[in-house]
């Protein structure tokens, strides 16, 4: 089973919205062994739909179209695809009553536009939408089947969830590749692949490997096309290869350093906190976005400014101006201050020039300190990224986590 | 001019990395008058690649490629483009002694592998990376320019914006698209069409407006395609809309909305402190996303737990008894005991049930509280999002920005 997934808008092409619809979608079809062959973008006009359709339609089983299904005058997928396959546009009684009702209860106001929004082209089947007004529709063409979704991402995966489930799963198929991702942190893709040539070398034909870096992190992914259904091989080479690369695993799949963290964290019955200045928030926002947290994270302070590092965390005013802001003294400081306010047993605590300025030929922009562990065993690091504001940020946080994860494995 | 860009690699059609060089890239080249008509993602196969060119090439006047140009097997693209260009591979003397003088710099093993990255089709155009070891490269094919990338996003830009510069400057076009995008929060895409329905019905065959929904804000885009280089009409219809929209609008195309904050603190000379519990971090992450932010944003706290609600806000044991952490008077003391903790003008609070779990019949899971203003002004709204933990905290983080932007305007 293979598939295309074709974003319709213009906001895509000029670059004012990632397509991160496409990415889902993909790894949602995979769960039904469905395979994205493609992905396309293209404009929301009717030449540029019909130009996909005739391009692709027959090439795959399935086509999932995002996009272009809302209210208002540019959205136009809901009548190109009517027009491209010939068919009426009926009023949808149920499909009103129902948005009325849920109108009604959110005392929103129906306007004409809502009213309009319950068209639907005659033979589609039409995919409840839970979450808004655009429904989705499952377009059942001999050549290809062809879904067609909202563009907003919730209402998107909602539809494809729960009302293209029981579609999915009679088209869905058992010949499908099987992936394995050994998630590492601490050396780059090339060292890596240094580590364990020997061990690829003995790699059957059916298996092969990828290497995604990202932000302090390399992710080792080992491919399976055969489509055989048996693990054997594929869980044996990912076992040979953790046990080379050691501590530098921190999880296989979608598991998150987070979660690595946070498994150690309660294996020792230990709780964290943080401390942040030019991350301002980041390393707690990503602590938190982890589900189920609260039992190991307690929170911590957002010190930008000097004067809440000395305010919130005790860092003496004396420190700060003999060693400034970005030192490992401040940051040893902000750690014990951090510690002894919240209670917490172990932390991190961050403080850098994130850039683009600020920096100086002494600490030029990108230098960053990172201070970790507990009360009774603080340590610290200086690193250097000079990339862009944001990516200096991520990095720094990704860093100070696996700092703390190794600490844990270790202590 | 029209481009299309060609995402290459695996990772891209199994979900695990979203595409955002596609956005990034169609961004970059419309400052050059150059329209991207489509993206495509394909896999990082030989048989891919050459079907893409042949699809595409003489469709368009430049092919943006990204993707499998790095020192590791998968990586096929410059041999596969070679090959199909019937190039030779040859050795770039000067390529090597870069990054062996770069490396030596950092300390780090050189490898066969970065040898063989040296490499080169032979009558390609070397695009030098100034932050790796892959360069980009530039085919001026008659029927297409095609430009080759690494898929790692500040490598990509960086090549773009520094050694492709000048190759873009001598394609760059005159006749583009203009766009104008009016970033509006508080009001849902339906609403606001109804609010400036009259207006858009005077606009010119040449313009028209699309409607971006995203997290407690909608951003309207006015598109003027003609090329014409005249926007007066433009200019004066984006003043129309914005008038009309009134608070609702907080800025313009690129800006956020925490500039447009940041902008209302300089001007009232005032400075913010924010505590966070449901979004652990992410309102002062988004804060410090923006650069230049200190001399009005002081920091916070992190209140994740109840312990750290009580030690560093003093919130009342009582108060989280009676009410329980998601209320009206937590948030309230909460942004008290902040204001007075970090001595800011004003501040934000927030505390809610992010999901999935941690719902009950009172306060099910998306019941977000917020106290946003200063401590003789001190107000709060009850918010409610029931989408996915992460939806839900970006969207409280997004409502609470621009209930103290308002309240700042305001007052």
């Amino acid at each position: 089973m293979k598939a295309i997934v074709l974003g319709i808008g213009d906001e895509l092409l000029i670059g004012q919205v990632i397509n991160s619809n496409a990415a889902w979608i993909s790894q949602h079809l995979l769960d039904y062994g469905i395979t994205t062959v493609e992905h396309r973008a293209i404009a929301d006009t009717a030449e540029a739909i019909r130009t996909a359709l005739d391009d692709t339609l027959g090439q795959v089983d399935l086509i999932v179209c995002t996009g272009g299904l809302g209210p208002t005058k540019d959205d136009i997928t809901k009548k190109t695809l009517a027009d491209y396959f010939d068919m009426k546009m009926v009023f949808d009684k149920a499909l009103y009553t129902r948005i009325k009702t849920l109108f009604a209860s959110r005392s929103i106001l129906l306007t004409e536009a809502h009213r309009e929004q319950c068209y639907m082209p005659e033979s589609a089947e039409i995919l409840y939408n839970g979450l808004g007004t655009a429904p989705g529709m499952l377009f059942k063409e001999k050549r290809s089947a062809i879904i067609s979704l909202p563009g907003v991402p919730f209402e998107m995966k909602y539809i494809l969830e729960h009302s293209a489930s029981s579609f999915l799963g009679q088209i869905s198929s058992d010949t499908r590749p099987q992936y394995k991702t050994i998630m590492t942190s601490g050396l780059g893709e090339t060292s890596i692949v240094a580590k364990i040539e020997d061990i690829l070398e003995h790699f059957p034909d059916t298996l092969s490997a990828s290497y995604l870096p990202s932000f302090g992190s390399v992710r080792v992914r080992l491919n399976d096309l055969s489509g055989s259904g048996d693990a054997t091989e594929l869980n044996s080479f990912t076992a040979q290869i953790s046990e080379r690369l050691g501590d530098l695993v921190y999880g296989y799949d979608d598991e998150s350093l987070v979660s690595a963290m946070a498994h150690l964290l309660r294996a020792q019955n230990k709780t964290m906190a943080v401390a942040e200045s030019c991350t301002g928030g980041m390393l707690g926002s990503m602590i938190t976005d982890e589900v189920g947290i609260s039992d190991v994270f307690a929170g911590g302070v957002i010190a930008y400014s000097y004067d809440l590092k000395k305010k919130l965390l005790q860092v003496e005013s004396e420190t700060l101006l003999t060693h400034g802001a970005v030192s490992e003294e401040v940051v040893k400081e902000m750690l014990s201050g951090l510690l002894e306010a919240t209670g917490a047993d172990v932390g991190i605590s961050i403080s850098g020039i994130a850039g683009p300025g600020g920096g100086t030929p002494d600490k030029p922009v990108g230098t960053i300190w990172i201070a970790y562990g507990s009360a009774s065993d603080l340590r610290s690091k200086k690193i250097f990224i000079n990339r862009s504001r944001t990516v200096n940020r991520k990095y720094a946080t990704f860093v100070a986590l696996n700092l703390l994860r190794l600490f844990l494995k270790r202590s």
